[in-house]
């Protein structure tokens, strides 16, 4: 059970290297709203540092080593991707979104997920959520807790 | 002036991660000979824990942040990347060639270049490297010591 091989852990200043590389990976990006290149790295610094405090970023940790990152926003929408290209289809991006979700107690989840990101929309709604509205090119999903 | 912010270390194993997605962006291996796709974990690992005992890897550090990668192989070849996207075209990449071919006393050293990596090829002339032979489309550069 590819679970038991998983732990999660808060996003921390070590970690911004490597989750600046993975962010500048145009196969990782593509699937974000509000990005269309890599990014730099005072923006990524300004990110880290002016979260909400009821912004959660977490690490994901395969088997000991760092793979990629799960969040949870102030307002309930969770996004999650695998940075480690080769575990992608694993299963790793659905259990650390369950974790999340249960990690912190919210009347409600969401996520803003993109009509051609196939492989989102199935790890999404294998966790449970179903599709709430679109906004262009944009399906929110929704979970109840 | 750029060198002032630029130090340089052996790989460890605590760069892998980082190393591994560097080499998993698309936008940076498409200049390598031999990858046509994302890493894997464990051939990466394989790959740290073969090298021979005169081949040297280095991490190129920014400011203190780790933000590329210099070699330079048993065979007196130079690779160099910058894995930091947004830093591309600062020079970081024709430093580091100048350094590590000082660092290292070769007789002559090497580098194979695709015919169509402009920047690359500019590179190393900028270094005094100059066309050695054309093998396909991959072009020998060569500096002589």
């Amino acid at each position: 059970m590819i679970e038991n091989h998983l732990t999660y852990r808060p996003l921390q200043l070590e970690d911004l290297e490597l989750l600046l590389a993975w962010r500048s990976n145009p196969d990782i990006y593509k699937h974000f709203r509000n990005q269309k290149s890599a990014l730099t790295w005072s923006d990524h610094l300004s990110w880290f540092g002016s979260r909400p405090i009821d912004r959660h970023d977490y690490i994901i940790e395969y088997n000991g080593r760092r793979v990629g990152s799960v969040n949870l926003t102030q307002d309930s929408y969770v996004g999650v991707f695998i940075g480690e290209v080769d575990l992608w289809g694993e299963g790793i991006a659905t259990e650390a979104v369950n974790w999340v979700c249960q990690r912190h107690s919210r009347e409600k989840y969401f996520a803003e997920i993109h009509e051609d990101n196939i492989g989102s929309k199935q790890l999404f709604e294998k966790c449970g959520f179903t599709k709430h509205e679109c906004v262009d090119e944009w399906i929110i999903y929704q979970l109840d807790d």
